[in-house]
């Protein structure tokens, strides 16, 4: 973990770095961005695994993650051709006016746990063929895949012959965040994380008259009328509901169902969790694997107890699970009014909330 | 109509008034195209009554076209403030690219007698805001109308100082659209015709590598399933194959039905054609009126013809209606082979195929 | 002024107009802004007078700021038929993305005493074409015009049968300008005014996390290098320093001149002071009116004073004017340090600070 | 050579494969395009030394070109995610209007000698992203090039799956370049090559409402006041005029001088020429290399020739080089008067025209 007086180091640097970084032009940014995209391409399996690994999502997700990042690398080379504004017409005889786009500076880049990689590619590789120089902060429980990520970035920068602090790395937890959000070094602060934390972050950026970028927390839900062709709605309520093992901002929490499908669906979609192959992430056969940690798995708990008080049934699930790690079972409750606390709170686990409607 | 040395002497003014046109700015030009829009608009039920009177449409088609200029003045307006190129990345340290949009010159427009306004007001609105001069053939059957347009937009370029050549009219006919055609001044043309003569059109403009924008003939087809709501069909194929007595490049001239249903709707759309209100343009109960000419009516007797010569039954209509003016049946064909000359013959006039599928 | 009520009233109000305004298709929302424009066209001088006399600047710059409102309505108009979101490609066979922009709902729009009138039309045409009901509060100190400007709206709305409630009046302070920052309901809210004042609107709407526009405070300064042309230089330092009255977020009050040249630009530039013609801001001949109020006079005297404290001379001005109304001199001071405090406030009057660099 | 048997089997083959490639997503075409620019990265020196080989321009031009092909692959896969039309507001109430798309088809690309690798790189990759088939004639005298790269295409199409025939290449003279021109399964024809030959090409294309992209001759001038910094001049003049041994259409083949510095600069530039480094364009230290054929030998020759006929004196260069290949010399041309025949004709040779004005 970095201290402050790191932190400050680190900024000094990346400032500096900016600099360099900021003259070359946008095409050249691009072949750079384009070479660090086929670096991570090469070692797409290997940064897949260690994403499944420390994160604990399945093979295929970590690698998944790692491939969005190539993608959007490809993206921005092209990108980095066509970017800039438009010429516009003035009112002054002989005159014309230019809309020129430039690079807003150091873009700071606070990520979650839950995509511990493709969240800071997206980030990054734009801000970079725009012309800007990245500070990143990760989860604090993610550390490894993004020292790896940031390892092969400077790699490519070096033999570019351009500083490795264009994308700067700083581990740290709720101090290094909150001293980005109140820096005004940081032009652009993009952070995805809660909703709770995300309100601070962006208050104290607003303060100073600052960017941010946000992307916070989610509540979606899934809505099923009685003529709704059950053959697709049980399998894409399944992937949405229990994929990432509910870790995602992108999860469906809520699922409405008609009333005269209701004990159908939920009959079938008990049926369909029962089949949801639980195991070691890594393993190809699994499709659901842990929680992050044990905090999570308490919040796990938590929710269920509350959704019991609340009046719901668990239908499915609701335990732990008893083998190494941290996992719970897929989760399905009934019978919750509409309006019950439990329901419009995001619990960061697979628990999915079955309510009915005329 | 203007003789060779009229043509002449307009384009040198065309040509002159278009040095000061080009350098007022966007902005100014799009005013006084508002202006022009909102002089048409305080008249537009005398233009409407004209182009009725001239060409034969009904009196809210009439209207309707000018309508279509006015509004095509306004978009043109807010063009006038934001039109141009985009600013791009450059590959060289410190430069980047710009894509200035500067206007062609004197654009030609040659417009037929079927829409005698709204096709010049698409043309010469969108011309002039970009800063070109333009030259207007209209149809040699419609020349009071282009005489009445040019005038009103004389009288706004006057009382903004600026000289009416900028929008010049001259009266003619096909040598008078040739001399266009291969006159290297004129930097684009625009022409609204036959395929036939578009064809010449385009390779005499292509032999001096002019620019050409064509807007030619069609013979759109409607293909109904069995499934189909007969309720939408019938008033649509109605309105598409006999609106503006079927003188338009978007007349429906082929109707497929499948044969489940194809006897049905044939009985049902010639109840529909016996209740079209045939009648003065001018009437505004009326909703068919004459064709334009004489040729006309000789063209729709010849192809009406050759669609029996060919194999066809003429199910409802297929004669001259006894009046003053130059009225024909709409006309429902059945029966024809799909590969019927005549079918992939676009007759302007109101004469519908109606082909079976399975 | 409105109570707490009457602004509960009114919200509601708007909120309903705005389900009829965003059903009501873009091009037809463009036609009704394009009629609110002519409105404005026909009563531009009266609209100009009311602005100069309730807000002081010089007749020419008041109607100036109707002529801004027309020309965006216009701009607007344009757009209606133009505005949306791209058609992108999708991963996935057979399908494309589709980007589609829809309405936000209701914008507040906060405006300030010196654009009584341009700001409140730059954000609301806009934000009509686009299908947003607009709640306006303008400053307390020019109701007159904010009057008058929302009653011509409302006649071209009630013309058009649509609810005059789509364009919405509160007149009052801080209280009521707390209530929008703080309402769920207003779903964008635009601000113009003190910087001070932006900050605490912007967190406010952060809090609930809405959207904001702020265009706040400025400190301009103008940068004379010694091989500069002095007849351009002195009357644009002149003109954007004492137009409006110094009352413009635009205006010029830094002015650093390279030592060789400072001498004689001030003295230049006092000499061209002299001759600003200070007068009733409806006589045709003024070119210089009064402060907007007494408040505004008092921060003039405190800001001339403090300059002086901070080692600044005052070789221009700086004295109130002995006439009926809020009339202040013109003012220059030169010799303060860069760094004194009061070259890096705005104060809302025409003082210019000289500083001289080598 | 291919035969019009070939020809015919080689359209129908490209044809059925263009369905298959028109299916496949937008960014999974970007995908192939991006290996296509990656395969052809991997092998650069060699294309380029065989363009150098073949065509007889220097290696570094050689490699140069190859270059702009992977430059503009990295272009194609960006577009590949962002192209698209727009979506416009309907003015019917419930309606948007959308700007799908789609592939046109078969694009023919019919390229010239001098840059046998670069303009079909510009033309197919973009077709590719975008969803065409391509078929490809280089030309008769540079088909080595044109097998290595198509052969470099197909393994990359081959090792994703999709057919080879979506990039076919036909190897040819007129009688195929006119076949495709006549040919309605061409649905884009790019041509690049002589105006003469461009313009029977449009035609051709027109004569049956085709679509073409005509890249033809050029007659570029520069113009040197007498104020311009002549460090600047003498090299820009020289590059322009003696690079690819004056075989480019974007070649200076006009030099405008102002009298009062024009002997100046005919003396400077003549040194200039003197010192350009003519050799094998294998070896690094050549600058100049040979024309590609006998043929433009005597082209040269002849229009020298024509030169002093008509007026010109050759101060520098004019004739053949003694060594074997088709070296010319680099030459200078002075004292034409500027409505000389020849100094209105592209010449495809290192002739530079030196013209003087007041």
């Amino acid at each position: 973990q970095a201290s402050l007086e790191d932190y400050e180091e680190t900024v000094k640097k990346a400032k500096e770095a900016w600099k360099v970084w900021a003259d070359i032009p946008a095409p050249k940014r691009g072949e750079i961005v384009r070479q660090i995209g086929d670096a991570l391409r090469q070692k797409i399996k290997l940064l897949g695994s260690l994403v499944s690994l420390e994160m604990g999502k399945i093979l295929v997700e970590g690698v998944g993650e790692v491939q969005e990042y190539v993608d959007v690398c490809d993206y921005a080379v092209g990108l980095s051709r066509m970017i800039g504004g438009p010429v516009l017409p003035s009112e002054r005889p002989g005159h014309a006016l230019i809309e020129q786009w430039n690079p807003v500076g150091l873009v700071g880049i606070i990520t979650a746990f839950n995509f511990p990689v493709a969240v800071y590619g997206w980030n990054s590789a734009i801000a970079m063929v725009c012309g800007n120089a990245c500070l990143w902060k990760g989860a604090p429980t993610t550390s490894l895949i993004s020292v790896a990520v940031t390892k092969i970035i400077a790699k490519v920068l070096e033999d570019n012959n351009v500083p490795g602090a264009i994308c700067s790395l700083v581990c740290g937890g709720a101090d290094i965040g909150t001293a980005m959000a109140r820096d005004e070094r940081m032009d652009l602060l993009s952070f995805t994380g809660s909703t709770k934390v995300g309100k601070q972050v962006a208050l104290m950026v607003q303060e100073r008259f600052g960017r941010s970028l946000l992307e916070l927390g989610g509540n979606n839900a899934i809505i099923v009328f009685e003529d709704a062709d059950l053959d697709l709605v049980i399998p894409s309520a399944l992937f949405a509901a229990v994929g990432t093992a509910g870790q995602r901002c992108t999860t469906a929490r809520r699922l409405f169902l008609h009333e005269n499908i209701h004990d159908e669906v939920v009959t079938k979609l008990a049926k369909a969790y029962a089949q949801v192959r639980i195991g070691d992430p890594w393993d190809s056969d699994t499709l659901y694997g842990p929680l992050h940690t044990k905090a999570a798995v308490k919040m796990f708990l938590d929710a269920v107890e509350q959704a019991k008080q609340q009046g719901g049934t668990v239908v499915y699930g609701g335990k732990v699970i008893d083998r190494p790690g941290n996992y719970v079972e897929p989760t399905i409750v009934t019978g919750l009014p509409h309006n019950a606390p439990i329901v419009h709170t995001e619990t960061f686990a697979p628990i999915l909330y079955v309510l009915k409607f005329k």
